[in-house]
């Protein structure tokens, strides 16, 4: 049995920035991963940071390798009917994104963390939240002020929180693809197309993602090579820049569907990342909610130890207006990717696509929640 | 028989403008109207013009009336559980709306329209649309050039397009009520409400507009004045600005639906205004548009007698960009008003609405299209 201030609860990106802000804040805590060292480090999820998450982290300390290593972005293009809309939301905004695969943030996160952090529990439980909670697992026990619930949507905590989840299913699939091949476009493209989106995102030099909008049904089984590759020449392709094929080296179906519990906390246990909202990766906003989260996590609890506990009562409310804005931001991108069957809806969406072309106060309004706005944490 | 350059079918804010820019081209025309003079001077209907139309009927002259007495407007208030947001769409874009109501245009646009006009016109009829047109009605016949369909939805020209219609059904109605009664506010009242949207305009210094949702199957039997006025004041009426009430002089259930044709012309017959689209009146956009074919209208018959055919020929696509955005507008307008009883869809809209209350940039991309951009005629 020991004693900490804070239990960490997962190691992805939310759960190990929490950690690394609360050590540099001066809080004691200790992590608990299910996974192994080496599985975390090679995860592949998001890939896109935004500058005022980036700036965040650079102040303090977090943005080391970040900064080094990754490219950044400030435009993408439509492709619509094999036409090029390029879209330049840094010359509009002034801000651009960080390319920079989770795992190679997860890794930075790791390497600058000197506090405990244990791999590979199992059965690990929560008790008495209200008031003095303790957690369990593998037969040990560690007592502490809170419990950091960073697990991920498929983990333990968010059971804990008695709150309402509300979800949305966009009936629709994205075929996840990692392919070793280098990018075929500068910058991230949308591909707008009558079979289906298709998404094309730089990962490295010799890694690329790619997306295919498919039935949320289908396995990967679905989809061998060829037909991957020539939907996506299909989908994408643009005279004069052919799409560069390479090994798959993953291949997995995304059922897209977003969730937001309406509360994050409960007692001493609070929730950050997806363990308390799911976004569908349509416009590349979960890891950027999840750093979201961890830093208004760590401001309240250090708040809390200074002897004010109104931060820590708002952080469910404060985090969560950023995650409806980016809820309803994905919904609006993916009804432009994904059309609509519908007649009449088919064609407001032309003309929502029209407008973002053509009215740069249109651009402008967009471009701000693409990018994201800077909050004062 | 007679003959004629165009027959303009219909005395609405659409066929009077375009009759009255054709005289002031030197073109002639007749126009037919199957109402009298003396309702369609009464008939109450739309009530807010952009001010890019009102400059566009200034610079041909037709503006006398409206530019001496339509009060302009340039913000509007969102009231959203008592609290009132105002949005200074003015200071955002530099442009105002013209408050007039569209009987008082008809009537300047009579007075100013020299040329022949019949009223009561029964059992019209069109003929020969796809080289030499020719209109008959009551035992009379009319050869011309061209006919303009500007007669509205229950029109008899829109039947001689071979158009594919898409329509819109918004699931809900509203009750457009009349009240003899001063305004109760400065400005246009949006109100947002668990009840249902409702609404307030100004229309004269004695008669004022409002709105209510109701289902749309409802008669005005279902909604006595006592209970109108009292669902006026639940979902508008704020602490010090009570809701003024007076006689009730109109009472009509409008269900909320819009429609857009494919294409507005077949051989020599143009349609303009309702006739080719129907756009419910959440955004106030139906009148602007009339007035927007009307002037592609006149100008693309204009060049047509000056040797160029291809403007007419894009007269079609012209107007459908901009009812297709006004369209799209409408919707977006429309779900923030009218809510959802999706829970998703319902948190996404109090997203949407603290969006437009809190970012410039989003602000500005809604002034803009609010008020209407000046094209280029």
């Amino acid at each position: 049995m020991g004693r900490t201030k804070v239990v960490v609860i997962g190691a992805g990106p939310a759960g190990l920035t929490v950690a690394n802000l609360l050590h540099r804040a001066g809080i004691d805590c200790l992590v608990l991963e299910r996974e192994t060292r080496e599985f975390i480090e090679q995860r592949a999820r998001a890939g896109f940071i935004e500058e005022w998450a980036v700036r965040e982290l650079e102040r303090h300390g977090l943005a080391d390798g970040l900064l080094r290593r990754a490219p950044t972005q400030g435009s993408f293009e439509f492709r619509v009917d094999g036409v090029r809309h390029q879209f330049d939301y840094a010359e509009l905004t002034g801000h651009r994104h960080f390319v920079y695969p989770q795992q190679e943030l997860v890794k930075d996160l790791l390497t600058g963390y000197p506090g405990p952090i244990q791999f590979s529990v199992e059965d690990i439980r929560l008790h008495d939240l209200a008031t003095s909670p303790s957690v369990t697992y593998a037969g040990q026990r560690v007592d502490c002020d809170f419990v950091a619930g960073c697990d991920g949507a498929r983990g333990i905590c968010q059971s804990y929180v008695p709150a309402t989840i509300t979800r949305h299913d966009y009936g629709i699939g994205w075929l996840a693809l990692l392919a070793e091949a280098p990018p075929s476009a500068r910058s991230v493209v949308f591909g707008i197309h009558p079979l289906g989106f298709a998404g094309h995102m730089a990962r490295t030099p010799s890694v690329t993602r790619y997306y295919l909008q498919c039935s949320p049904g289908d396995t990967a089984d679905d989809w061998p090579d060829d037909r991957v590759w020539t939907q996506l020449r299909t989908r994408l392709a643009v005279p004069g820049e052919p799409i560069i094929d390479g090994p798959l080296i993953e291949k997995r179906v995304l059922p897209m569907h977003n969730y937001v519990l309406d509360r994050m906390s409960a007692g001493r246990l609070h929730l950050a990342g997806e363990a308390a909202h799911l976004v569908a990766p349509i416009a590349a906003k979960g890891m950027n909610l999840a750093i979201h989260d961890a830093l208004l996590l760590t401001r309240g609890i250090a708040a809390w130890y200074d002897g004010d506990p109104s931060t820590l009562d708002g952080y469910s409310a404060a985090c969560l207006g950023r995650v409806w804005q980016y809820q309803e931001f994905s919904l609006w991108l993916s009804d432009l990717f994904h059309g609509s069957r519908d007649p009449f809806t088919h064609q407001l969406i032309q003309a929502r696509l029209r407008r973002l072309l053509n009215s740069r106060k249109a651009a402008e309004s967009f471009a701000e929640i693409y990018i994201g706005q800077h909050a004062d944490f």
